[in-house]
């Protein structure tokens, strides 16, 4: 059996090398590549990918996986996860044929560089036919996984274990319910403040000055996070020893990559207080998109559109900024970050009506996915369902169905994370709030406790523990989402004097 | 027959996956990662280059390579130099233990993270026993490659088929005979113009759009060529498809990056114009590094530092930059650009001392190898050297041994090629000067047939070719270094009147 776990670990770092090349292949397609390399690389995706393919398919690591599984009392508890988690890729993986499996990276990279053009250029049907391979690939993967539930089920159990349309269904019509009102109350009530001073003209060298400042009051180790600059930030890692937040510039809308750096920095501060006896493992990552979303979007909305937290960070703003932000008093900056009005791009939506663009797009690719929508018919829907739930119109596919990467990835199932993931923040703050005087640290731009709670109740486990038991750890109870609409009624309520 | 070469081209294909992430990985260590990183990096090193050596010294590839070879006749051209390339790789490869060749990448890797931190904190201490590891296997592996010549002359080798002690020492000798009296007659003339002009600052916004102006300038493709921002500019390429030039700003010294920029493109430009027919193959790369310095410095100072060149350019320069340019003449910024004076840095040296900064390392790397220089004596003699033929003072190491990164990746016998390079470039220049209206064409900003000039006798030929083929097929006739001293003493005493 030493043995065995010996072979097995070395299986594991050789897989941990080929995610990390694949990853940094990636992550320097999105930064650092002329987009006339993606022919080449797609041809190495391909490479790489079939050997990553045999590797998780292995009859060798199939055979000490089996046998460690079959011993679990023999092996540390890591191991035993390792087992668990490989065992599962590997069914995963088994179940599509390699050509399939080669064939679908090739299309995602495809897909990813039309989408690219499509949207510059406003073409949906540049972009149709590379959506509607993935959307095929996506269904049919899904039947190879689990042909007893519907494929879009499957799919989201891939990004949160247990997770069902049953579980959102309940969720987006609670939201709906208890949110909506608020949205449309919040319209009627019209502007709270002059927020123009958001627009002024904000140097991009200075905006990187206060991207280091923010960097700093959130704790991040930069020998460990690098920020990048990108068209749509992301946060990447290859390990808690390295990664890479991103964020865009813009000189007239400086809260725009303020805003970016606090919720990839979020993300980063998860990944970076991951436990280092899990380090290069497979589990050494966070566990699912919607726990890594709490956090990306805990930082971002609730500590960082917090009154405390303006008001600490609003001099250091002050010192970098556009003279017409020297006046501004910090209320009038809570009020003005907070401001809500129903738009049209999700990744600049306030916090109130942020979910509704998720619900959208999660009614959208439940469609998609279930065959009852057709990519054609795509653009449509979603300008249909943008009037209807926000009220807005959408003037071109480009400010439309074609503003996020994500389907372009072949993720479908993804974007509830993100609503979900602002819904476990909410109750995690509950928990949080009895344990610390979190708005006093906040409010002197000390933010070490806060990490260091969230560090020992779920950063540092990684993957070691399935998302449900996080959210128990964390919250003392299962997720409640009646926490979130709470938590969204009383500010903008405050916010907007309802 | 036809089996073998499709399996050999497929494997050929898989090699240069294996490549082309290597690339990217090193790239990205270069331009993104967070130091922090470098761990984690040199075990995906290990276990790729792991998997590059099974590659290349894999019996199938063996066999393949043996039958192409004994049936010559049978396939094209450029098969037939494949197998050879790859022939020659794997003798190489395979007379070095695997162990020793992983170590030796983890070593590369670990001296390179070490002297970053000794280059900043100028402690060579800290270096020394890293490049002492790195000389020793540099020794140990031109042992394994042919046990029968003096160790340097192996590694010279490698970087310029042919290249030996003897043609450099002849070589180094005839420009010390030639040129350091024309070094003397300048440092006696002293200053013929003043240049602080070129110190005066320069936004890096603006210095950036001067970039773009100048690759357009150089006719270089942009959706095949990024800039990256370094503290040591270099180039690097995956395949004709994706070349990026890095290049650093200094408010205070533009005219740095915009060499940068030009050296930088000259290396692009030949690899962007390699033949589309073996742009995936190990040929579609550049013939040697002395080739390819011909082309960087054949750009940047013949084309870049002439005075029909200047009279093109000014006119955008001053109006991207400082108010002091403005008045400047063509002819001063020519005199400006072109001043020489002895120096500590052998990237921001003069067209006329530089080959004395690649000589002096020359001499030292000599040394190392032969074993008749210690490491710990190497800062020593470094200052020694400097002080005989550049009658400088090396104030510290920073600014002296550890000023350059080739040595922290284990190229000894890469210098030289600096060197020999812009003698190549002189002798090319004067058939251009037979086929083109050179300096018309220059003075025009119209690069286009210039390139195509160079394309049509090297660029297009990647590793077809060997560089003493190379050069007889630019040249007309075998190397001759005479070019080069007349060309520099033609230049430098128009410059300075002597």
């Amino acid at each position: 059996m030493e043995q065995t776990v010996r072979n097995f670990k070395e299986h594991l770092r050789r897989m941990d090398a080929y995610n990390h090349a694949f990853g940094v292949l990636n992550y320097d397609s999105e930064t650092a590549m002329p987009r006339g390399g993606s022919e080449h690389l797609g041809m190495t995706y391909a490479v790489l990918s079939e050997e990553m393919y045999r590797m998780t398919t292995s009859p060798e690591l199939k055979a000490m996986v089996k046998e460690i599984l079959s011993h679990k009392e023999e092996v540390d508890y890591i191991t035993r996860r390792e087992a668990e988690e490989l065992f599962e890729q590997m069914e995963r993986t088994e179940k599509i044929p390699m050509e399939e499996y080669v064939a679908y990276q090739v299309a995602q990279n495809e897909a990813s560089n039309a989408w690219h053009t499509a949207k510059v250029t406003n073409d949906f049907a540049l972009f149709a036919p590379h959506l509607e391979k993935l959307v095929n690939y996506s269904r049919k993967f899904a039947g190879y996984w689990d042909s007893s539930k519907a494929p879009y089920d499957v799919l989201l159990d891939t990004y949160e274990k247990g997770l069902s349309m049953e579980v959102l269904d309940k969720f987006f019509s609670l939201l709906r319910a208890e949110l909506l009102p608020v949205v449309q109350a919040v319209v009627k009530k019209g502007p709270v403040v002059d927020d123009s001073f958001l627009t002024k003209r904000f140097s991009l060298a200075k905006q990187r000055k206060l991207s280091d400042r923010l960097m700093e009051v959130l704790t991040i180790d930069r020998n460990h996070c690098n920020i990048g600059e990108v068209e749509h930030p992301f946060t990447t890692n290859f390990s808690k020893d390295d990664v890479r937040i991103t964020t865009h510039y813009h000189e007239k809308a400086f809260a725009s990559s303020m805003y970016s750096v606090i919720h990839e920095g979020g993300h980063a501060l998860y990944e970076l207080n991951i436990g280092d006896d899990i380090k290069y493992s497979p589990l050494g990552g966070g566990a699912s998109m919607s726990i890594h979303e709490s956090q990306s979007r805990f930082y971002e909305n609730i500590i960082g559109r917090s009154e405390p937290f303006l008001t600490y960070i609003l001099p250091d703003i002050q010192k970098l900024g556009p003279r017409a932000l020297k006046d501004v008093s910090a209320h009038d900056f809570y009020l003005a970050v907070n401001k809500s009005e129903p738009s049209l791009i999700r990744t600049e939506a306030d916090e109130l009506t942020y979910s509704f663009h998720v619900m959208i797009r999660y009614e959208l690719e439940k469609q998609l996915i279930a065959g009852t929508l057709a990519v054609q018919d795509l653009p449509a829907a979603w300008n249909r369902m943008y009037k209807e739930y926000l009220g807005v119109d959408v003037p071109n596919d480009t400010k439309g169905v074609l503003q996020d990467s994500h389907w372009s990835g072949g993720s479908f199932g993804y974007f509830p994370s993100y609503a979900l993931g602002s819904a476990y923040g909410a109750q995690m703050l509950k928990v949080m709030e009895r344990d610390l005087p979190v708005w006093d640290l906040v409010a002197k731009g000390d933010l070490k406790p806060i990490v260091a709670w969230l560090t020992e109740r779920i950063y540092r486990y990684g993957c070691l523990l399935k998302p449900n038991e996080l959210i128990l750890k964390a919250c003392e109870a299962p997720f409640d989402p009646h926490y979130y609409v709470d938590y969204l009624k009383t500010k903008f309520s405050e916010v907007y004097g309802l």
